[in-house]
């Protein structure tokens, strides 16, 4: 496994593309595109890593695995009453589908999915303390008490999120949100600028790729019908309107954000954690697609069938 | 294996309602609702049926797995420059996302999809032949020659065909079309009609379950790359609106048609035909789509991993 | 004149359905379904009125056609950079055009093109310092000091403004806005709740009638050509989407508000304001369209052709 | 009128760039683009020409005027079950309102809403004869009876007519054709393909500029309000999506097509005839609209009032 990802970190660091970095939030528009790195969590135990695997980077919404995964955990599949389970289908058509489907997103990941779980996991309490719970979930999750939002990043989210205020300001004028919108941004904003480096992301995912239970601290984090279900609306929703090339090239349900990570699972076998902030035209991780896609076909990993070799 | 299927068979059959017959296609509306039947082809040539297994029904939209099929081998990857490989992600939305996206399809199981699938094999040959080529492709890859076209179905189809003809005109007014707006529509219109069971059906499937061969005739028909992705595309695609819940309760490739049909492979292990009249809300079969769910609980045969027992 | 409209306020008093108050404003929930205005000033200076033309109503989207008057007369034609001069088309698609065409609205009559021209008479003042230029000069081209906001109403829209606040966010999310949202929707929220008499409205018209000039206090309030212009703007899209209806049925341009006023414009002849809260499906005035329609047919005063007698 | 006809005419032809010619009709492609035509005729009886105003054109959707009063004539206020009076308000959505709205075009001068017009009139007799009494309609309101069909024209037409025959599929599909869709496009195509010189049109809309008697000939051909509702109707949705900019700048009732022609009326006054096959990017006559604007102004015709001089 180490020559494995210590070779694609080399065919990756070789690439001369590597992407566009996102360049509507300020804070990360700063960050250098330069940089790669992978790590592997087996469901045995181990963890391998190449490349920056120490630095960190905002996970965006890759976050919004987390959030979803604890607002089953509070209010089960009562959340489906407010969010749907289909691929969105259009870059374009957030707000026109919000239109058509009268304020219920079509899944939890996109932007206007990813608000109204926000909304839900609120249930009336200030987004500080929210914020506190979700950062000891995924702390909980990562097996790592570091993990921490980077303030920058909020603060750069929250002064150019006219589109999210307004996809939320939509779904309110529905009547949908329990909670005041600016408090539900609030807490989307922020949980979108948690700070990790791949390896976090990597034990974080751990549950899903083995039955809902961590292998390494033991916690069991969901049922394993819900780890399933959860790996299920990573492959059909989890890069955007990305998400049907991902799955024809990668084959494994996976959860990329805009900051250029990537929470990939191999059910059974792994989770993998990768990250170069340039990104395709989508908005998706260029080398980390690349990568994934290599790692998937040297392993066999895929959950469509086998390579041939 | 025998009495899994058996025990579905008899839940299914429990069932009061089991939903509503297609009813557009005259010929369709006339089939008995009361019908379910399931057969499970392993890869290690295992076949194991339960319920009406030798009832011959029209396969619909499941002859599009073929056609793609057929198109990639015929003409490989310059296929994806007339067809897209996402979802669509909404029920109304066929020939308005056309329209933004200038007559290109955004999948091969799409009507527009396969309409356009139609058109790349044809290339200028007469529909009859095409269909030839289509059956004999069929039968080759289910191992039974006896597979045939139901003449009154696709009388019927082509009577009703309003809307289709609409998005084949619509595809032909960006100048995409190779051959004649008719032509392409006789010739979708009568590999939807083609009759199969579901033994046929779980037979022609197990090349995708077993990297691209055939396990029983030892033929080749793709390579496992291919099955891999059409698998992939199955998943993300493959139940029109419906594909995310499919995916989220069975968590397998699957193909339906409104004739009540569904495919579905579970990768390395099977290939599974069932079918039962009677359509949910979407358009998928409403027993079919339960007793896959049944199937890959009991088996553990889901994509996403094992539920706890 | 005045036993025209005498019987036309009878004719509308005895209409039992009168159409439904706006309901999601809760102030304007709660004014009295069964009362009807109307008063018609000439260009030669005499005014008529019938019904209870001396009671105030919110006006509402009447004032869009005041302040995008004001606007072009600080701006003159570089507005049209920033909003359209076509009809929306879509009882439905505000927001969906606004994505097509990149946060650029329609119209100014639709309320992303009222919002906009908010944004433009702003130029960085203070919404309490705008509301004040827009009431004087309501006041001025009305010839009446008394006229003023309805604090109520604004508070009303205020909390219920949703939709509105998700549109202005959506626009700023182009980077469109000069002023911060929340000030914009302030200022728009207030001016749609001044509140008027039939009698205001009509001599606030007049110069729309007449060449652009107040032919009772002689002032020149825009140029003919600007007069002219308006007009066409408030034909074409002064009833959302019912502006076709109304063309049709009544054939003069007109303006009207959820709070059931409708200031309409006979050219060369007359300004017309009426008045009655119950609204048609559209969101019109139902008794005020009606009224409309009848004293275009007993006066001749169609722009499209007098009505065979 | 002869001196300001000739004025407009001379400064018409010094312009340089008179816009493209129509190229997706390949008859229309080959028309010299440098070329222009004005016809005035008035309520008095008077007509006045200039420019090549004896050189027939393809009057094309101008076509849609004559089809409607026909269909008025036939069916009364029945057609409006069939078919909208409202604006369409987006080039792109023909075909996205029509399904929204279950098949119903908005108006009857968008090609969804011309065809479903052909459609009513032909009730159930073969396109040949639904043309003759087309064309005895439009030579009866034109006083003209060498006017005819251009058979390479429909020829063209016919053959290009992809998108048509999409919409009309799609209408189909919805249940509300009475006629064979080929049979209905037949005679669409071929009633858009009628040739007409300036003088012709505008001897052709003198009824609707008088109140619905040809003052020349004395016919009733429609009653007065009906005549003011087809001018209403003009205004709203003559000129496409750029209906709000005549409406604006030229201010009088008028249809375009895409041969180059506009027919405009100012009621009580004149109907004019406009030519010059230059498009502008909405698909109206680029010289045509700017005759009509400078005819307006320098007459006063304008329905929204004069101009200052």
């Amino acid at each position: 496994m180490q020559s494995i990802i210590d070779e694609i970190a080399r065919d990756m660091m070789a690439i001369e593309n590597k992407g566009e970095v996102a360049s509507y939030i300020p804070q990360l528009a700063k960050v250098d595109p330069n940089q790669f790195a992978i790590s592997v969590a087996l469901t045995n135990g181990e963890v391998y890593q190449a490349g920056c695997a120490d630095t960190l980077f905002s996970i965006q919404s890759i976050s919004k695995v987390f959030t979803l995964t604890l607002a089953l955990g509070k209010l089960g599949d009562n959340i489906w009453h407010r969010v749907g389970r289909e691929p969105s289908g259009d870059p374009f058509n957030s707000i026109v589908q919000l239109e058509h489907e009268h304020g219920k997103p079509r899944n939890p990941f996109i932007n206007a999915g990813a608000i109204t779980i926000a909304d839900l996991i609120m249930q009336g309490h200030a987004p500080k303390e929210v914020l506190a719970e979700i950062l000891h979930f995924i702390r909980y999750v990562a097996d790592d008490d570091s993990i921490a939002i980077d303030e920058k990043v909020a603060h750069s989210e929250l002064k150019t999120g006219a589109r999210n205020a307004s996809l939320a300001h939509f779904m309110a004028s529905f009547g949908h949100f329990e909670n005041p919108v600016e408090k539900v941004l609030g807490t989307y904003f922020h949980h979108c600028s948690i700070a990790m480096n791949t390896t976090n992301l990597a034990k974080a995912g751990l549950f899903l790729a083995n039955n809902g239970v961590n292998p390494v601290t033991g916690y069991t984090v969901v049922s394993a019908q819900r780890a399933k279900r959860i790996n299920a609306l990573m492959l059909m929703c989890g890069h955007y309107d990305g998400s049907g090339e991902f799955a024809f090239r990668v084959g494994l349900p996976g959860k990329s954000g805009v900051g250029g990570g990537i929470l990939a699972v191999a059910p059974g076998k792994a989770s993998i954690g990768v990250w170069s902030p340039g990104l395709d035209k989508i908005g998706n991780s260029k080398l980390g697609t690349m990568a994934l896609e290599l790692l998937a076909n040297k392993t066999g990993w895929s959950i469509f069938g086998k390579e041939s070799c």
